[in-house]
């Protein structure tokens, strides 16, 4: 990998942008004197209660550390010894956390080939045969990605029938929402609307990608639950000691729907690529833009040309489909550069 | 727990210190544009370097986030499925790390009494009587705490001998080195001479409490080892993916020896505090003072009057002995003030 | 479930069949005064000698308690924390073992669909590409049913070619063995042929379902990966204190090739059934009968008037394809009387 | 270890005794054409009838391979990801069972050191101190060995207390009761005097030392823990196939009261031993005798004598202690030749 700052701008993730001003600004006001340690301070105070303005009374959030972290210790609320995990075959839990949920939950991923990384109440339907059979792990959550893995987005609606569907069955809704601001960016919705007002019961709340330095969280919906989550963070390595700078990250992306600006910006820059790429020979969108995300195939040739200058990934190597990036701190003029260069590369 | 910033020092935890100046500057001017994610950056190259530069070439450090985590990936890297470690009793994996060692490594803590929280040459030569057994755990990792939980350090003589002992055995040395720059202050060395030249493994090296905001270090000294790190670190959810602001910390503290001015200073004031306890009546030291940690025996009226203004923890309510930590910006001011209002409470 | 003795020979299961007489009489002959626990007594030893004559001079044999108890102690020989295995999607260590690889394991299962149960050197070559990256599990064993759960056998020269394309990517070969024994017979070979001879590293050897009362091997070919075994064999929960009458069931087995006598009857039944199909309409063979199991396609109403008599299971509802297993004690009587009764449902 | 049949009735473990004649008679009769495999046969149902007999209509009984597996299904009913069990040092879950209670169960044993193996009250209160801090595992179940280790046994009344204690704080009393059967012939009371009436929860019932091949039960006096049973004994490799097998040997065992009778005649022989060593120079007892283990300490070279001729253990090594355990099937023809050799050896 590239260890030299001289590349244009990068395409190749969202965690290559560096952090938001006014999140490193929070940051250094936080560095006010001493604070008791592991949450006891008050800016993770001003977190939790920002959590509960954004996603209702009842939402109890957790300052975590990365996005496997949120994730598996929002899954480990909701999982016994011998439960299993329905996903789609592309979640990041199944293909990019390292084994992080067999190894530290334990716990089967019953993986889901689906269409555009969205799972349907189908899928969860025609799961649910084993359950009661002591043979086989017992499906006991459903987790989508919101947005999925592949740059597309789920409806409120959408996620109100999957949950209404894993609810029926004796399931729980878990939403890994690295990008979830993107999502409610996308729709023009705000975060509850998709959360906690459609029945998820656990969800990841992202911020790294979208500005933060190192800064998740992890919402949970029901009470019940929420009292083992100081353990299992603890005991899962996400629970900071100096906690004040985790969740000054937090409460600055909260103040002023910051976190709205900065997905909002990601989003137009990828329909503002998208957008660019019409036209260019050979090249063509692989999945509808509904995100930060452009999945676009092009000949191996322009793939070859733009990786000597730009930092991207292949998704998949077999059919030409490379995945392309936005970020809050990406800008029009990076974009077109960008563009050109396509269609310079596609002539 | 206190969430109000009107308290003077907290003496209870090096946790309670804020970040030194020098590494919000070192995170700050990190921020340059894009780089590379999960450690693919410059400042990770950097840091990496620093470590060979100050444990030697054979030395490869990786960037965690927390000290559990720290301690977690470090000993998965030498424990194997029905494998234990021999630790002291008050070890901070076998007493505050929410049980990690158990679920996320599945072995046996088999844990050992001790007069001031350091293991002897004779508790580990005690313990082996059980390998070739099948029904028992067997032995494959010592760990020592540098400083221990009690304040206390190990010469480079002792670990040397620790060292030997688990070597001769077929097990591995292992140092929780939370502390490292503390005992390093202490005993007026360098950090290699009580890791690298006296024959430990792997070892953490703290830095959080000694001024960073999160950022811990593994640091493995067996190339073959090494090789596992990167899997393990990520899959126990102590990746980074904007690496550079973690691996920033880490050099920052590194260079021209801010970790040592840093622990010496916070060393300092613990004597001070330790010194000027002589000859306050019913107060005594319960442990020699080797590092930034004060443990003195109070009568329960002193320490409750004490707490009514200082945040500090009680070690063993039934002694009455409490715990004073100090850290890198705790000032002589900080200290006289402390031992003032010690001495009227204990009038 | 049915627990009433008058319904005729169950077609549902070979574990549904008793234990062979010469096995409960070499249980009995075991039961003759004190002998130690745990392995060390003369059955075993004349177990680990037999194991030996049968798969060579340096298999080494470890009696376990039941069939998913052998592929779990197997496996963990050779697999790390961060490891993947590979394996069929209908494997049994994935769908029928209630996620014990990934609790007791901790690994991730990745699951590769197959025409007829059995994997190709191709979908071993596809899954390689993950290796070396950190946020992917490692595929570190390749792991295959012989027979299939699909009734189906690999051939010796089947087994070559994964073996070697297993080795060559630096993973091992496992092999699910509940049924090894009527492979070999299906194959007409021994047993050797289709482990030892042919690259397999490690696998099971199952002997309940072949007229044992309860009883399976883990053969080991690597003396290294052996030295394992007695510690995770005990941890596992699959040391049996009295074991010398686990061991005099597997001598019995391997006396005489009692093995290949029970898997010869029960291989030839499932043959007279598959060949007795032959002609009934609406009944179809929906895989090659190359073991003791029949998979055939029903009309529903003809597999709804049978398992008003007959205990057995669909296999998949959706298709209309139920699973028939003959056992060692399958009398052509049972197949005849069974065909009629078929033939009369279907009329 | 010996593998030689020619040494006389082994004093070193109740394990060296073969299976009671009327278990493999049993186990015979059971061998019956086919039969439901995994527990749907009438054996098994007679089982379960038999517990609820024997332990109270709220029983609920599930038969199991061995020890071990009967200890890691019962617990694991009772722990969450982050608990704790109390238990004594000596306790075999804690010694003996190679850290299966780390890896299976991913949780901490609190070890507490006792005078004769039991624990006390004050035990249980004086571990409470970390319950609701998130940087400590959370004590949730209490365990206790009945017989214990040491061979002494609680009384009905002091497994009240330590279940009323464990209660109060929250906690489940779990017994290990490998040797249950030998406790209430000591006391001369029911088993269910000393588990259901008493406020147990769960409990392993053992019969394997007492008589039986292989076999042991899970009990659980909470039918909504019950519900958990069949898939953690699924995963945990502690099922069975052809369960009736395993069945038939507890049915038997509790039929006519096989089991006190067996029970009795171990513990007259430990007595009859206990008395014989009165008198003898050099030879004391270490613990009182209370089951079927006479604990003595001898001079080394009385000891050495022994061991020439006899099967059995160092306990302490150090102070020269050895256990002695007699079996279902000991004599006194065997008692009163060991004392003999005993008295020639210590002249």
């Amino acid at each position: 990998m590239l260890i030299d700052s001289t590349y244009p701008k990068s395409f190749a993730s969202d965690n290559h942008a560096g952090v938001h001003p006014d999140i490193l600004a929070a940051m250094a006001a936080a560095n006010d004197g001493d604070a008791p340690a592991y949450g006891g301070d008050r800016w993770t105070a001003a977190f939790e209660e920002g959590i509960k303005e954004v996603f209702g009374p009842n939402a109890e959030g957790f300052a975590v550390l990365n996005g496997a972290g949120a994730n598996m210790v929002g899954l480990a609320l909701m999982l016994g010894r011998y439960d299993a995990i329905l996903c789609a075959d592309s979640a990041h839990i199944a293909t990019h956390e390292a084994g992080a949920a067999e190894r530290l939950l334990g716990v089967k991923l019953m993986t889901i080939p689906t269409a555009q990384g969205k799972l349907q109440p189908d899928d969860i339907k025609a799961r649910l045969g084993g359950i009661g059979n002591h043979h086989e792990s017992q499906p006991a959550v459903v987790s989508i990605s919101q947005c999925t893995e592949l740059g597309t987005t789920y409806s409120a609606e959408e996620i109100a029938v999957l949950a209404e569907t894993a609810h029926e069955a004796g399931l729980r809704l878990h939403v890994d929402g690295a990008r979830l601001a993107n999502a409610a960016a996308f729709l023009g919705c705000d975060l509850k609307a998709i959360t906690t007002d459609v029945g998820v019961d656990v969800f990841s709340f992202g911020c790294t990608k979208n500005g933060a330095l190192a800064a998740e969280a992890v919402v949970v919906l029901d009470s019940e639950l929420a009292q083992a989550v100081p353990f299992l963070r603890r005991q899962s390595l996400q629970l900071a000691s100096k906690m004040r700078f985790i969740s000054a990250q937090l409460s600055a992306l909260l103040t002023d729907d910051l976190w709205r600006q900065n997905a909002d910006q990601a989003n137009r820059m990828a329909t503002r690529l998208a957008n660019g790429l019409e036209g260019i020979a050979g090249v063509s969108l692989a999945y509808p833009v509904q995100s930060n995300a452009v999945f676009a195939a092009l000949p191996p040739t322009v793939a070859a040309t733009l990786l000597q200058r730009y930092l991207f990934h292949y998704w998949d190597e077999a059919t030409g489909v490379v995945r392309w990036m936005t970020a809050f701190d990406t800008t029009p003029e990076h974009v077109d550069d960008f563009l050109d260069d396509i269609r310079k590369a596609a002539m």
